[in-house]
């Protein structure tokens, strides 16, 4: 079922490696349909995985290219994380990043903020403004449990282009999407329970599983496809998981999207070893392909996954409105929100759907999705012009994150501290493991609009790395 | 210590059977001392809390008297419930409250809703607008982890007023008293501890420590004091209680204010059994009396006391906007916020904050506390009036609920189902107790301004308690 993305792997690999250079041009269809014994189809949706990754461009009758238009950095390796359950680590780490206040004296590069700058927005700002001046004051009364119908009903559309077909009544509104994430755990687990994760992972869905006493098991996971459904499986065989979470959609911090096919197959896996699936989809609509990659939840069929998802990276994060189609786990959820929140504040809620249902939200989703992918070839640039050199790099398909490696030595947890003095921050990598790893890795926002400052704080980021990587090799 | 409690209760006890009837004088203050071998002050402050509860009513050197205004219904018995740690069950009955969507075509008596239509309220209203057409936006941001740091320094002043000095760093915002309940529980008890808790008691948080997997053992309580203190020092004793969970001001559903002495009694037990205490103060500031009763949390040295608060009752509940002075506990708390939801909704912090800095907060305040107990006064007449006869009541000293005592083998269910089809809805006494105790009680809501059709809505309660106790009695 993946044989493509397989294919589509070991081309990437030989690009990476310099087999084929920037304006070469790669095997022709034909000649890899034999080489590889597989259909002319499956060459074919190789080749279309590694053009949405830009690792392949298409000329008109003369087959594929690797791009020349700019040089991007290799792509990270597969993780590697150790493969038994662990307890989490790396708070320390994190509320040093939540933390900070922002600041117009300091670039923030590290924290998951989107624009939220733009004028496409400005209807929902207006929508607040008028529901504060209602005579009815409906921003006053306690909302229901579930949330805002009017809301719920918004969703649902929405949820038609991810393929799912749901109703209000199949939805829970929250308070962000971390109250999504920690209803959905606590309504499958309990204290003790493993539950696997794709590595590197969100520190907030991590540092939920901490919070409620799970053990992590880190899956290794491939910065184009996603998690390993083989070592996933050898994972299902040896240990009691109770549920698998994951980003399979622009994920975070990767940026990929987990292929259709994989998705189908991860589902099939879980319903063999009867595990329920967290498919947190918090950056879903903002896949740069359009129509935007289906849900694992698209294909459910007995309830198992909860989709987990918010208006924080798509609209704006402050509103707090998230939601979470909880599938069989409905009732479990709404006690869990129950004690959480008692109920999610009105006035947002409302605001939103009237957003939505004014037309407002297809339209600041494409300006978003253009200018996060302009933004990500600008930052990708900027990178390969100014880190070390080795430096490797994600190639995110949809969202506003970078991913990037450094050398297997570097700490990028004393890079933070030598960049905190520059008025720069990153998010460290060892937040995005259970377990501590990705020292030697970092995170960078790339949502603002390209400006001289940002590119000059990038550049910091790069020079000041580069400078600490001579000074520990001086050291050694 | 509490001498004068004792003595008060023994005044009350003699007034309810009757051997004091409305219009008697009550003894002398220097017979009282004689008799009881107290010292005057003592017997002062005895009738000075007789007073508070209305039982008693000084004429200038004539000595107290029983008020003859209005003829109370008795009140309720210091409760009795099982006392061992018990499984807490009554989610469904408590999500049938709280799924009811507001409707024009019920008058909702069950819920904890306070009256948000006073014209105190509008410069909170013009607030929220204005934020909403600001240039830079905040309330599209992700807030700190604590929350604004210009509303926790609002909410530090506020707390002057009960008698802690606290900053704002103290403090930590919460979406609601419902986090500020979970993330405090969370960050004191494990699931299987047991938690000592009022009864009857806040069915939030008795279902918060249901979902968090803790067993509830419930104190037996009297209606004017509070929290029986002999009682829950046997159960210290006998249990290995990790926290001590109470609403000692105002209390929620039974409307008593627990005198300073036993509140400070109480905060030594706690420190010398070494155990939390949680102090749900979310109705503290809707005293009636002014100055506002002091907090255990402002008597407390070793910060074992997390005081858990919010503005869903004092201005809104739709705003969500609780928090939380943990105490030593604020690392724990700070995490379980983080995972629970991130961070709190910015705009409405803001909102608040520029509300009580304005000054519009204690007029608000003062309004609301003369209408609630103006509203106290007419309930109880109606539950007099159209109520059967032998129904006891609470007297609430702050707040706006009224808490109801039929006879004993009557079922509120029952009466609610009833109820439903005439357009009325109440709480049903079980849900504040976590075995299903308290059937033949229920507590309603007396925050808006009494109108006919909230007259007529009481008396459809009491005519239908009155047919249901005739054919239960004509059945038998």
């Amino acid at each position: 079922m993946t044989l493509y993305v397989n294919l589509a792997e070991l081309l990437s690999a030989r690009i990476e490696q310099g087999l084929y250079r920037p304006g070469d041009r790669l095997p022709s269809v034909r000649a890899l349909s034999v080489e590889h014994g597989v259909s002319l189809s499956t060459v074919q949706q190789a080749y279309r995985l590694l053009e949405d990754n830009g690792l392949a461009a298409p000329r008109p009758k003369s087959g594929y290219f690797v791009p020349t238009d700019r040089s991007l950095p290799a792509l990270p390796a597969v993780s590697r994380p150790a493969q038994r359950p662990v307890e989490i680590s790396q708070w320390e780490q994190v509320i040093e990043l939540i933390r900070s206040v922002p600041s117009k004296d300091v670039v923030q590069l590290g924290r998951g903020m989107p624009d939220v700058d733009s004028p496409t927005l400005k209807p929902l700002l207006r929508s607040l403004a008028q529901l504060s001046r209602r005579q009815d004051m409906p921003g006053l009364y306690y909302d229901t449990i579930s949330g805002t119908l009017a809301l719920r009903e918004q969703i649902a559309r929405l949820m038609l282009d991810s393929g799912c077909s749901l109703g209000p009544a199949d939805l829970v509104v929250t308070t962000g999407c971390h109250e999504a994430l920690s209803t959905s755990i606590r309504a499958v687990c309990q204290p003790g329970d493993i539950v696997a994760v794709d590595s590197p992972s969100f520190h907030g869905a991590m540092q939920t599983l901490k919070g409620l006493g799970m053990k992590a098991l880190e899956i290794p996971t491939d910065p184009l496809t996603g998690i390993s459904l083989e070592a996933l499986e050898l994972a299902l065989e040896q240990w009691p998981i109770k549920l698998i979470q994951i980003t399979p959609s622009c994920n975070n911090p990767l940026g990929y999207i987990m292929p259709e096919a994989r998705k189908k197959a991860l589902l099939t896996l879980a319903q063999r070893f009867d595990v329920a699936i967290l498919e947190d989809d918090v950056y879903g609509d903002l896949a740069y392909t359009y129509p935007r990659p289906r849900t694992i939840k698209s294909f459910d069929e007995d309830g198992r996954v909860l989709l987990c998802s918010s208006f924080s990276k798509t609209l704006a994060p402050g509103l707090r409105i998230g939601w979470v189609a909880p599938g069989r786990y409905l009732e479990r959820v709404l006690h869990m929100k129950y004690i959480s929140t008692g109920c999610t504040a009105t006035q947002p809620q409302l605001a939103i759907a009237d957003f939505i249902e004014a037309g407002h939200y297809q339209p600041h989703l494409r300006r978003m999705r253009s200018q996060y992918q302009r933004s990500r070839d600008q930052m990708s640039d900027w990178v390969t012009r100014y880190f070390p050199p080795g430096t490797r790099a994600s190639r995110p398909q949809g969202g506003f994150m970078l991913w990037i490696e450094l050398p297997e030595s570097f700490d990028t947890l004393r890079l933070n501290r030598a960049l905190l003095g520059q008025g720069v921050q990153i998010a460290v990598g060892s937040i995005f493991s259970a377990s501590g790893k990705y020292r030697n890795c970092l995170r960078m926002n790339f949502a603002a609009r390209p400006t001289a400052e940002i590119e000059a704080a990038v550049r910091k980021v790069g020079e000041t790395a580069i400078r600490l990587l001579a000074e520990a090799a001086s050291d050694g």
